[in-house]
Parts: C-alpha cells; structure tokens; sequence
C-alpha cells in the first residue's frame, strides 16, 4: 500500500509486518524475522506476551478510558509501584502519553519552580546529542541544531554543554536545572561515567541545581536495574519515563519529590493515566519485578552481552568499541559508512538491528529474550558483516 | 485509596468507576451512573463496545506496536480513511498521541511554512478563551492567561483575538497563521456563527493566511458531521483530530494538503500510529460512517437535542440559553455561582455532566447513547435541578 496519506517524515523500509511473538516479527509471507529492536525499547516483553494480552482484554471489557476529573483507582496503584520500585520514596507521578509529553512535564515543572523560587531568566543546561522529544520545547532542549532548522522561534532558555564535564563551565547564577539521559539512546549510546555522573549529582545539590534524568528509554529495566538512575546510584529530582512502561501502549511519567510547585489546574491529560494503559502498566512491572527479583533479567543481560562479546570479538577489525549497558547496547564501527551496510544486510539476513548516531549499530531486544533468539539473531548478524566484508574488498 | 503517589493537578471526585456499559459506568458496589461526558468526549462509542474489544483483542495477539522505521500497514489504511471522511481528497496526515501533540505538530508545520516562505517575526492568531493543550507552546497558544501563570518564559508568537470579528484588527504582514477551536469545548460550548466563519476562511485564502483548526474535540463527528469544519462547509489548512477517534485509546492526528512544508526527519513520534491504536481507531471510524450513512447517528442527534430542549423550555428560570451544536451542547446558567451545584446535585443523583467555562453545564454523551439512557439522564438533571432550586429559595 503507499504512503499516499501519510506525510513523509520517516525514512521507511517497505517491510509490513502482520504480526509478531516473543522476539520474533512476521509479514504477510509468515517470514520470520528476529528483533532485536522491540518498536525502539517499547515492546519491552517482547511481541503478544500471554499476560499483556489477557490484561489488554480483561481491562478493555470494564473501562478502557476514564477522565481525570474521577478518582481512578488503577492509576493510583500505578504510580504507587512506579515510585516503590524507583525507591526514591516521597516521589509523586503525573501521567501522560509519551515521552515528549513527560520531558514536557518536566520542563514545566522546573519552570514552575524557578518561578516560585524568583529565579527570573533562568537555564536549562542539557547536554550535545541528547534526545528529548518532537514537541517544540523538548526539540529545542534536544542539543541537536540540526533538528531545529526552519521551527523556531525559540525560548533562549535551553544552554547545551558538550559533555557532563563542560556542564560546570556553563552554570551561573540563571542555571535552574540540569537534565540529561545517562545512557543517550538516539545519541549514539553514549553511557557517561558514573563516577562523573555521582560528583555532578553530588555538585548540582550543593549548589541547588535541579537533576532532571530523562529515563524516557533507560528507564524500566532497560538498564537492568529499574532505573538507570539506580544502576547510576544518583537520586536525581526529577524523572521522566514512556517507552517500555507498558508493554506497547502510548504512556508517559513525569515523577518528583520536590512539594507544592504542581498544585491544582497546573497540568493535565485528557488521555494520560487512562485505566487500560495503566492497568497493562501494572501488568508488565509486576512480570518484570518478578524476574528482577529471581535473577533472569541479569541472566538474560549476561546472555546477550555474552553474545555480543563474541561478536565483537571475532570482529574487532570493523568496530571501534562495545558501548552501552543492560540492554541498551551498540557497537561502534570503524567507518561510519559501514552503518547503512550493516543494517541493510541485516534485514535481508531476516534480523532487526537499530542505528543511533552515525555510526552505531543499536541493540535494544525484549527484555524477555530467549537465549536461542539471541544466538540466532548474533548468525544473522555474523552473515550481514561477512557479506559486508567481501563487498567492501571488492 | 489515597492520592500520595499522584500530583494534586486535578480537582477529582472521590469515585471509583469499575466498569462501564454503553452510556452507564459503575462503581465497586455496582452503582449506576448514567454518563453524559463520555471521558470528556473520548468515549465515543460509550463504554466497552463489542466491537471495539474485539478489534483490541484481535490486534493486541498480532502487534500491539511497532516502529516508524517500518511500514505499518493499518496507519496507512487509517490515514486513507480518514482522509477520505474529511472530502479534502488531497490532505496527509501525522499521526501522534494527544490533542497537544496534534497541536503541536500543527505549530511545527505552520513554523516550517513560515520558515519556507520566508516569513520573519511570524505570529499566530488564537481566540480568546480557546484551549489547545497543556504541552508549552500549546499552553500558550491557548488564550487564558490564568493558565499560562509561572510557566514562562513564551516566545512572543501568539497574539490573542476577542473573537472571530477582532481577528481582521490582529492581522499584520508577520501573521502566517489563525487558530481556532470552531465550538469552543473548555471555554463554554461556544460555537462561532457559520457566516462568520465562511467570511474569514475566504479573507485568510485571500491574504494567503494559514486556517488551522483544532478538531480535537468538535472533530469525529462530534457535531454530527464528520468534522466541524464540514458542518461550517470550510475547507482549513491544517486539522487536529484526537479525543473520540480510538474509542478511548491514546491517539492524535494533525492533517493538511499543504505540500513539501513536512519532509524527511521533520517530525516524529514513537508510539504514534502503533498498529493497535490505529486499528481501533478505523474501526471507530467505520462504525460510525456507517451510522451516519443510515442516519442513525443523526437520529440520536436529535433525540438528545430534543430532551434538551424540553428540559430547557422547563426549567428556563435557570438559563439563558442552550448552546453547542450535534453533540457537543451546553445549557448556560443565569447564575454562575449554581455550576458547581448543579455538577454536584446531578453526582448525587448519579448523573455525570461536565463543566465547560465559569457558567456552562456542558454534554458530551456517547455518539451511540440510546434514547433511554438519555430519557433517564434528564430525568435524573431535572431531580438535581429541582433540589437545587429549594436550597436556593432558603
């Protein structure tokens, strides 16, 4: 079918998938394909998992959506295991439908606070590469000019450091708030230290600086803890998540513990909090908890790492590095136009790969991968580079 | 259960709904409610419609969601059908999450086609108390100053308009853009006068002036035609779709024939256009062309509008006028101060209504509400109408 109704924002492979399971996704041919991208870190169970599907079901029999002018009690349960699991024990959620809308929350609440604090032409210092969202102020706190071009006019209030340690170079007395993903996703999965990480945290108390961390796809496990902010060990202000909360339906989180700047009428989602995508929220902490607590999450991190390691290794003339960690993982090639190539010849192996950056193969499987996925998803990518490799000797 | 995991945005009744049928909503001990706001207008097809469970059964055990990067085959049907109910045969649409996302991917599209046609200093024109969403630039493309408090700083591209009529003083050689709401939904079911609208689309073709209209709520046949803008026989620049088009589902859609202005990597989203939400929503769509093919729709049209009207001609000591058009209706109160008693008398009676303004008693029911539903809606308003007359009399 073509794209006649569509606006052509997305650079599209013309590959229609009818239906998927577990880590694997089928077209129309019933040709298998192995994913190692999950819908980019959101199908975080992996395709049609059992209890996703009975939640969806049984959810959607009662209510599927409800205003926020009632009391809606799945909600509530939501928020209450999102924050026991964060452990940062006084944080308060708002819900919304995506990432964008939660970095938007977030911005609107570090606003508020400069606001109620007097700070007047206050800064947000967010860092080069980041990714924040689509919507007009998350693109302009996204440090990437080249995606702004022709959509200003924009606020001057968003000041971009190069790296976590320019950051002090560019506080002064208008810097509000810090916010930053501590493993960039579409910035070329750029895990920062976690040293510098800690003294930056550890910085930006003493001087009374917000910490927003942006865990719109580190967050939920991703990371192999349930925030990248614990893996870090950092408690930092302000949270936002989305991608893999819910199994593949729209949902987004913007969470704090700072008291009295969201009060009432401040914000709000006609959508957001909505009993069906909250109740499959639920679903899928409680499933991931579970294996978090028993161990196979960290098991099935070590599987594909191990994977990965190999590959790597029996590789290394055309990649620079491992990077990332959980599983958010990428390998950097040595020539940033292999990345095309890889990815191309990935697909006609009938494997799922990601690009982040210019020149990152990007790695984002179900968090519920099996090991023979793994192994037969690394062949196919051992088949793409070999082919690769004659190609580039031709 | 207590609020301690969720922000206090929202002023919330204490009610725990635990399932809903068609136009009724029942708590835990399976009170009935009849529901006149249908989520404020989200619910379209009321509550737990068969056929919606069934098509989120069905997709939800084939894919629930996948990534732009691949074709998706269902938004593309989707996007066709809605294009083909709109009768603008040439427009393409961007699908989202929200009514604010819809919005906002309008204002990055009417800033891109500033950017191109080399418009300086560009402004946009709203409407006095208009509501275009709560992310930053749509909170302050809504004219309300009240809400815009402490959430600055705004670039200053909006310029307000008192109305349709102040629009022509507002404009300048730097406006590229009107935005409007055609009933205006938060600021008191205030539907604009046809002619008026007519004469200003034509006078904006003329000046070369972008008409964008926000069909977040008045669209999907919320006004009895598939859009407003068909019940007001004008054919804008750019639309906004959300609230009704997924039966409940997260879901927003920005449309426009306007071509080359949104090109590759302009915009984007990662749960926008999932096959699920897009799945439900042509399912939506073809329920409801059909009801509105055989009339049906129409004739439930009428039958609420007709209760409103005896209910009105009743009780006209109250009122001072019905307002809103289709579906989409209010009664305006004489005294602003009985709104809140009204709401509150209609709960007691287990009625839900909606507030809309600082004086409108606002009705969003089901497209699909039958005739005893509504019956035993007004029934229940005329008891919560004569109750609060008694106290007032005190």
């Amino acid at each position: 079918m073509n794209n006649n109704y569509l606006f052509p924002v997305y650079k599209q492979i013309n590959i229609e998938f009818e239906y998927g399971k577990g880590s694997s996704l089928y077209d129309k041919k019933s040709n298998k394909y192995i994913d190692f991208t999950s819908g980019i870190g959101v199908n975080s169970l992996g395709h049609a998992h059992p209890k996703v599907i009975k939640t969806i079901n049984k959810q959607a029999n009662k209510l599927i959506h409800l205003s926020n002018i009632y009391s809606i009690k799945v909600q509530k349960e939501c928020a209450k295991k999102i924050v026991k699991l964060s452990t940062y024990e006084k944080m308060k959620c708002f819900f919304c439908n995506s990432g964008a809308e939660a970095n938007e929350a977030a911005i609107k609440f570090i606003r508020k606070y400069a606001y109620l604090n007097e700070i007047k032409n206050h800064k947000i210092i967010t860092i080069n590469n980041s990714f924040h969202g689509r919507t007009l102020t998350t693109l302009k706190a996204t440090a990437q000019e080249d995606k702004q071009k022709g959509f200003g006019p924009f606020t001057d209030e968003f000041i971009y450091a190069k790296d976590i340690e320019d950051i002090k170079n560019k506080i002064d007395e208008n810097t509000v708030a810090v916010m930053l993903e501590l493993v960039q996703g579409e910035g070329g999965i750029n895990a920062f230290d976690k040293k510098q990480i800690q003294t930056l945290a550890k910085e930006l108390k003493n001087k009374k600086i917000l910490l927003a961390i942006d865990e719109v796809q580190t967050g939920v496990y991703r990371t192999g803890e349930f925030l990248a902010s614990n893996y870090y060990e950092i408690k930092p202000d302000i949270i936002t998540l989305a991608k893999g909360l819910a199994g593949g339906l729209p949902i987004g989180v913007m969470m704090s513990d700072i008291e009295d700047v969201f009060t009432l009428g401040n914000h709000g989602s006609t959508f957001g909090g909505n009993p069906l995508c909250t109740k499959v929220a639920l679903e899928v902490l409680t499933i991931l908890e579970k294996r978090y607590k028993t161990k196979k999450l960290q098991k099935t991190v070590e599987i594909f790492q191990k994977e990965l390691d190999k590959f790597y290794l029996k590789n290394k003339e055309y990649f620079v590095c491992k990077t990332g960690i959980g599983l958010m993982l990428g390998l950097k090639l040595k020539d940033e136009n292999n990345l095309s190539k890889v990815f191309e010849e990935a697909l006609k192996h009938k494997l799922l790969v990601l690009k982040s950056g210019k020149d990152i193969i990007r790695f984002l499987p179900s968090l519920l991968i099996l090991e023979k996925e793994i192994k037969e998803g690394f062949r196919k990518l051992q088949k793409s580079i070999i082919k690769l490799n004659n190609k580039d000797k031709k």
